[in-house]
């Protein structure tokens, strides 16, 4: 996949496939565009960049069934649990699949676990779209499996009672390793730490809401502007098995 | 490393090396500590939890020259990037290596340029005490070596003025990826945005910024408290290689 | 006026003149409307609240021009420079009267200086609407009149260079009291204080900014939302006459 | 009361009274302190600001004992509102008497209830020295009370329950207008919420949190700075009376 953006528009196009690119602002021919060239431009002479797609292009194509998680999110799950190459992620409530591909890239193995068959399908999609290759799909209800899967190295939880899965038998989740519930009520976090609280092998850590400013700076203006991604998404709770 | 917390006065201790552990609230057997139990006391019978230490806690234990950059910003450098396990990172201005442990573990290779070379003793010290084997470090300005990297995945600059790298060779960034800036003040964030404007193999794709809020739950209070860590840190440039 | 707020749909209906009331939920009575009862019926049998509009609903009912500011920077300005009822308030830059109608219904006198003759317009249709008393407004430049006013107690400017007015003669502010200058882009503050620095009579106490966050609060949900009205408006200067 | 800021430490001080200042900077003459004089020197030679004191200076200096309000909550209350020179406050739990003083400079009269002797102790000294005159402090307790206020423009509550006043009759709360409680924790105000619910005469209509950032704004230097008067505070509850 690659990039194109128009230097008179700002507005940014994806190129996937082949043959010529047409849009409002012309066409772009396909030897153009693979020519390597940093600036191509269309048959009416607007000038474009053209580079490749990254990851997070490629994220912001998935297929979106239930709400994604955002980079926001999903990078503060990621610094703050210290996952690594090394790391076993088992989540629940996969939804669409994001926060899954950025596990997988980072992590050795991902076990995720989502009991609708449409959400399935979709997750399923976004696998083989991102050519993810270490993750294990099952549509089954987690709070039925915890208890069999060992040595996790990190528990990801995006249901609204992360409760079910909790007080199941947990002997699986290495000890000093997080749980991190991603909870967008208040009323949900503080029902979880009512629940945390009674147990001696949780420890409730820290919980935390991430906020994003996105700011415009130009020659003449550098302000804050809103970015609709960036309202309030959930709460992170961040549980160590003890 | 092992982690001690006081369940009557929720101090939390680390545990290093061996013997017993004393502390203002008695002191904690050294086989009891590594017993495997949950939950240990005392010689004055106070409950304490025991737990393995995680990387968040080792990070926490890194020596200290120059700040270090916290989980916030870290996380979101990481997700917004989309690095990992095959990704080669050059950071500079490495200060104490903080970022560098965390490229370290999630990436296949890491060049860390710092060009003070007390600074550089520091790294060296945390690249062996995190056990960091994919990191090379080297006391060298990155603006006289930028020519010779190839197949850069991300490039990382915490420097006050990273113009001096950008008006370089910048041709071994592959297409598409990103130079990541972390500065303090918007007055560096505009100029460097005045100069990213003038470059054509250069793309301008966003400046954020990261709060976090800290929440206190417990089962009569929820509401945010200070964390000083949490105030300001820096901006975050997010520059894309065309 | 009254505000009529369905207890079904929660949207809020607002009652000016006379007559019967008519909407697609229905129709209310003008005899329930005014007759006193909290709770009225319409046609069809849903219940409405029924109560007084304040100023507040009054305020979102005046006619727009330019933006007119919200009640988030209107209300720091107000406990931040201390004005009161025995304050004389001179602003530029009126726009649409906004921030006018609470300077006149707190403070002793208003001036308002705006150039543009369509503005001063609709200032003028909000001052009769809002039936304000004490505000004089002036079609005229007010860095050609701050030299004739005298016994200021606050200067409000809402202008993109607040400098040609702070270059004048500025001995009618009391000592002591405020200039706030409201500026959307950190480039205008920066510019700002560069100049307020050079000056012996001025002094730079503070520049904030607001934000807001609004609450969805029901029995089961209490999480923040996004409130486009409360997105990044503006950098709020206090700098003090000497 | 003057200000005097040294320009080259830039610390403010407060002079209030009579004679020479001394301070560790050197000593300023009382004769030139009230020259009129914007610049003065110390006998060491050093340079000072001279203004006079404002609103704010003195709302900085008043007696402490419960903690008090601060501007960016108070000037939310008052905008929000929209009380004005005509207005009847009540307010409960006075604590120190701070947003007092601000109603008390706005507002025709204002009525405080603090059932404490302590803090009413505090309060009439704070009365006292910002010399209000429509004050009137009842050592009293306003749920018992409240039914014998009439035309009641804004219901000010800064106490942990607050629903023991507005259990009892409101009917002197004009319809239309506020009551605002002032709560630090989400689970008062979820429980608030509740009650509210249950209420044909209380209409929920907003719940806010204002968050300020204070900037350092230099030649050099454009970014924000913590300043720990900014924290969280309390979640502000605007109620309507039906």
């Amino acid at each position: 996949m690659k990039i194109l953006i128009s230097k008179k528009t700002d507005i940014i196009y994806y190129y996937k496939g082949s043959g010529d690119y047409h849009c409002k602002e012309g066409f772009l021919k396909e030897e153009d565009i693979n020519s390597g060239s940093k600036i191509i431009y269309t048959n009416t002479g607007r000038e474009f960049l053209v580079f490749e797609a990254n990851h997070y292009d490629y994220y912001n194509k998935i297929k979106r069934g239930p709400q994604i998680l955002i980079p926001k999110d999903i990078g503060y799950i990621i610094a703050r649990s210290g996952i690594d190459k090394n790391s076993f992620v088992i989540e629940a409530g996969g939804g669409s699949g994001g926060i899954t591909s950025y596990f997988s890239r980072i992590c050795r193995k991902v076990h995720t676990y989502e009991i609708k068959p449409e959400h399935c399908d979709i997750i399923k999609k976004n696998i083989e779209f991102l050519e993810l290759e270490n993750v294990e799909l099952f549509n089954q209800d987690l709070s039925e499996n915890i208890e069999n899967e060992k040595d996790i190295d990190l528990l990801f939880l995006d249901m609204p009672d992360p409760k079910v899965v909790l007080e199941k038998d947990l002997s699986g989740i290495k000890s000093g390793n997080y749980i991190v519930c991603y909870l967008p009520s208040i009323v949900q976090i503080a029902d979880l730490q009512q629940f945390v609280f009674t147990r001696d092998d949780l420890y409730w850590e820290e919980m935390t809401e991430i906020i994003t400013r996105q700011w415009k700076i130009t020659k003449h203006i550098s302000r804050p502007f809103h970015n609709k991604e960036t309202d309030h998404t959930a709460f992170l709770a961040f549980i160590r098995k003890v």
